[in-house]
């Protein structure tokens, strides 16, 4: 049997025997390690009562590594974040690797790392799991998918039906940082200083948010794939009311604005990972907003919710010019999460 | 944009703009609608009482359309299985879905399909679900995570630490077709009738075990990846038992065992899909047995547990020859589920 210091995964670490053993006693489960995860069962034992959030990704991101994160904490923060939208506190996550053959075991062992740092930090369990090997040329180093489970807090209602005329749009910070560091890694672009990915957890500021505002938080999304542009416009669609949004009050980090014009796009449809948009009652905007600043100096009001032109959005510049933004056809950016 | 005819799947339909909301439109959420699923929240609202199991499984079989079924539902009856074997009764799943550019819309229509007809089946619901597109030579035509979740049944105590000496250990029906089905798919083979893929849900028969037994149920685990003889080599190695097998007890069909010979296989290692270890208390072996024959008349008792040499399983050929079963190195049958 080979040496847990060989320094790639091949396909027989997928195969279910001594060698699939291995990699799961030496790597997976010793980082990951707890009570749950180790019962090793073919799932994991869990106890939840009541209104329960479920949500899955895969992430397909490249490059793997990159600045500000690397695709281990983004597939915990993505699902994290998921299910922080639904107004729940996320409990437990699963964990399903596709490995290509040939994937250094030195890599794959840090992203595991990250995997546990990133876990530690929102909070939550990997309790179940999965490891698949393909070969080369049939995937890309690694694609991860993470599922989750979360408890809907007591005082949490966030539903796209709850959206009603007059609310408050907001959104945490600056965009398209996550997006243009991805772009930046790929395209090998240099700035004065790095743009990071603007990946994180949000469970702990949506508890907060919840815990002061309870049910006067109607809506909230992350603004992932697709940036900004492309969740506002799912929610006009799927409420069928329309936004009013104000162009300078949409932050973009000054880098992150040169980098999109020297790629030619718009920052609006850049993908996130850290940042959601946040509908609530007029009444409780400003109270909002101090809660989002102090995260975040960039978080801000970009609009409001009317009911004046159903399903459509429409942005006013500083100098009073109104354009309807229009949804993301194409493919921008493949691969970003 | 273009119409719903479109012969493949492009990068732009993993964009999360307008593409991709009409390929989850016209094909995906309509294939799969139900109550939850049409929330189309970042994660679905689910409610659940009691003590859960979760559980995740990534499908990366090739080639994806078999003698006996196909990815899609070997992604629904994989994970339905999972939680079975947790003694829970599976409730909700989620389907994560990364696609390689170019792979053909009718085909993915019909793995859509096929997960319906399988979710059905087994009584269970797509609630949430996350698709990715990914360069071609970046993937294989296409990957399923399925993650579920199920409750476990009150009567239900499936634990390794629950194993006891002289429990039976018996085996749903004849092994190794699932995986020779890949095989001969692969390798070009024609047998006189075809050899079909095992895979199907187990959580009705489970259900029947555990009403009927309940804590007497002591063990149950999918003989999958690896086949038989890795799962018990797994079992061995975590309850510190051994196990005697009786060699004529293991049921092949014989055109499995042809093709095994043909082409230098174990059976025993062959994986499986619809075939599971069931280990229980020794008094109820008949009953057990008569319930798994209803099903399958290949169902048998293949042996007993021993404390006479812990970790380790010794096969008694039909001449009363024994040899030690060793556990599987290397990669037999790569992309075998």
């Amino acid at each position: 049997m080979e040496s847990s210091n060989s320094e790639a995964i091949y396909l027989h670490h997928g195969s279910g025997g001594e060698h699939m053993t291995q990699l799961l006693n030496d790597v997976i489960l010793k980082i990951l390690k707890n009570d749950i995860l180790d019962v090793r069962h073919d799932g994991a034992f869990i106890n939840l009562q009541g209104n329960l959030a479920f949500s899955t990704d895969s992430y397909v991101i490249s490059p793997i590594f990159f600045k500000g994160g690397n695709i281990g904490e983004l597939a915990v923060n993505g699902t994290v974040n998921d299910l922080s939208m639904c107004g729940a506190i996320p409990k437990y996550l699963s964990l399903s690797l596709i490995i290509e053959e040939g994937f250094s075991l030195d890599e794959f062992t840090q992203i595991i790392k990250s995997i546990k740092s990133a876990a530690d930090k929102a909070g939550v369990f990997i309790v179940t799991g999965d490891t698949k090997v393909v070969e080369r040329g049939k995937g890309d180093k690694i694609y991860i998918n993470t599922s989750g489970i979360g408890i809907i807090h007591e005082k949490a209602d966030i539903k796209i039906r709850n959206i009603l005329e007059n609310d408050a749009i907001l959104v945490n910070g600056a965009i398209a940082s996550h997006g243009m560091a991805i772009m930046s890694e790929r395209e090998g672009l240099q700035f004065e200083s790095d743009i990071l990915s603007d990946t994180t957890n949000l469970n702990e500021i949506v508890l907060e948010l919840i815990e002061k505002h309870g049910n006067k938080i109607h809506f909230l999304r992350d603004a992932t794939r697709g940036g900004l542009a492309s969740v506002l416009h799912e929610i006009v669609t799927e409420s069928n009311f329309g936004m009013n949004l104000l162009d300078e009050n949409i932050n973009v980090e000054n880098q992150v604005r040169s980098a999109c014009e020297l790629l030619g796009l718009d920052p609006l449809y850049v993908a996130n990972e850290g940042i959601f948009v946040c509908i609530v009652d007029a009444d409780i905007k400003d109270e909002v907003l101090a809660i989002l600043q102090k995260t975040n100096p960039n978080a801000s009001c970009i609009g409001f919710v009317t009911q004046d032109h159903p399903s459509k959005i429409i942005v006013e510049s500083a100098f009073g010019g109104k354009r309807v933004l229009s949804p993301l056809i194409g493919e921008q950016l493949p691969r970003i999460c």
